[in-house]
């Protein structure tokens, strides 16, 4: 049962990290968002098409956990705003030890939002709370439908499930109704909306969703 | 130092039922391939393409690792080939135990092909050797070209990647070039094929590659 303990030691010792992470984001008014998907679901191209049109609305800084490259962190830093990189190596997801390092490595009195985007990984980032005040997830429609099921701890945690390349509907097998069912079935309460970084679609509304969770959160 | 030393006990303990798995299979002359991916990159749908022309050629069986749902093994079973299902829980990947396990219920003095489909993961699973003769990966077209540098340990394990879903490369930004490059610098030796489980372009050639596998591992 050795290994047991200290999954649980672990477990404890992230949970009051994330509690510390919190309590730093929460004194502030900071709006914070822990971003989760699969591999190549669109993570970091969500980010690329919505940072431009949020700098003007609120301010705004992002924490991007890789396990190797700074990539995704070179193509957010293009739009101008302030990343922080965390490369987790050989660790497959965020902790809340790592975040809280990104954490004092940003000016927080100068912030209203806090976008952290995970490591890809549809496992592993959903059982590390970082702190943060919601959890945001990208399905690709490319992924399949039956992905709430087969994976529901993110899906129950998440406020807001992204579906993402809905351009790619025409060409793929993915049933909107079903997979939305099945989400709603594992968390009653998720919002759920289509949206496609390729074309533009749907980002409106997503944008329209961070206003009022920025609000909600009392910032900006 | 704890943690260290336990990740180093489960990996030891790891790479011994590995061995015992791989001795299990090579004294039998069953070759085996352990299918890894990101959820949703196709891993299912190429067993179900590939399992009905499998079966005149050879005897195969099929392990099937899912966090949650029998969904996957339920599609293979309808081709008709023998299917084993490890159900994961919370764990994200299969480990050499889990799959020791699964051997244990098959009949393993029938058998040519063992294939393994692990769980959706492109990181976890390339951490963990089962004892099979060869691992196999699918990235999806959809995924993006930059995946063999962001994760790169899964690339650096396979002899051979498959690049799915190349119907969908006039809808996608997808440098087939790029990516094959970047895996051949980590991974001179790995193959590279395109194929797409929806129209079947390419699904001759992984035959093809399995009938020299199974020829080389002295099976069929």
């Amino acid at each position: 049962m050795h290994q047991v303990n200290v999954g649980e030691d672990m477990r404890e010792h992230n949970r009051r990290i994330a509690a510390e992470n919190r309590e730093m984001l929460r004194s502030r008014g900071i709006a914070s968002l822990n971003i989760m998907s699969a591999p190549g679901a669109g993570k970091t191209s969500l980010l690329v098409r919505t940072l431009p049109r949020l700098r003007d609305r609120c301010r705004v800084a992002v924490v991007e956990g890789d396990l190797q490259t700074s990539r995704d962190a070179d193509r957010v830093a293009e739009t101008g705003v302030e990343v922080h990189q965390i490369t987790t190596g050989e660790v497959c997801h965020l902790d809340a030890a790592m975040f809280h390092s990104a954490l004092h490595r940003i000016d927080l009195d100068e912030l209203d939002l806090l976008l952290v985007e995970n490591v890809g990984n549809l496992v592993c980032p959903a059982e590390f709370d970082l702190g943060v005040d919601r959890r945001v997830m990208l399905l690709s429609v490319t992924e399949g439908d039956d992905k709430p099921r087969k994976y529901p701890l993110m899906f129950m945690q998440s406020s807001l499930l992204l579906l993402n390349k809905i351009d790619l509907l025409p060409h793929v097998d993915f049933d909107v109704e079903r997979a939305s069912r099945e989400a709603r079935e594992i968390n009653p309460d998720i919002e759920i909306m289509g949206l496609s970084c390729r074309t533009g679609e749907g980002l409106d509304a997503w944008l329209a969703w961070l206003d009022r969770f920025i609000e909600s959160s009392g910032g900006a």
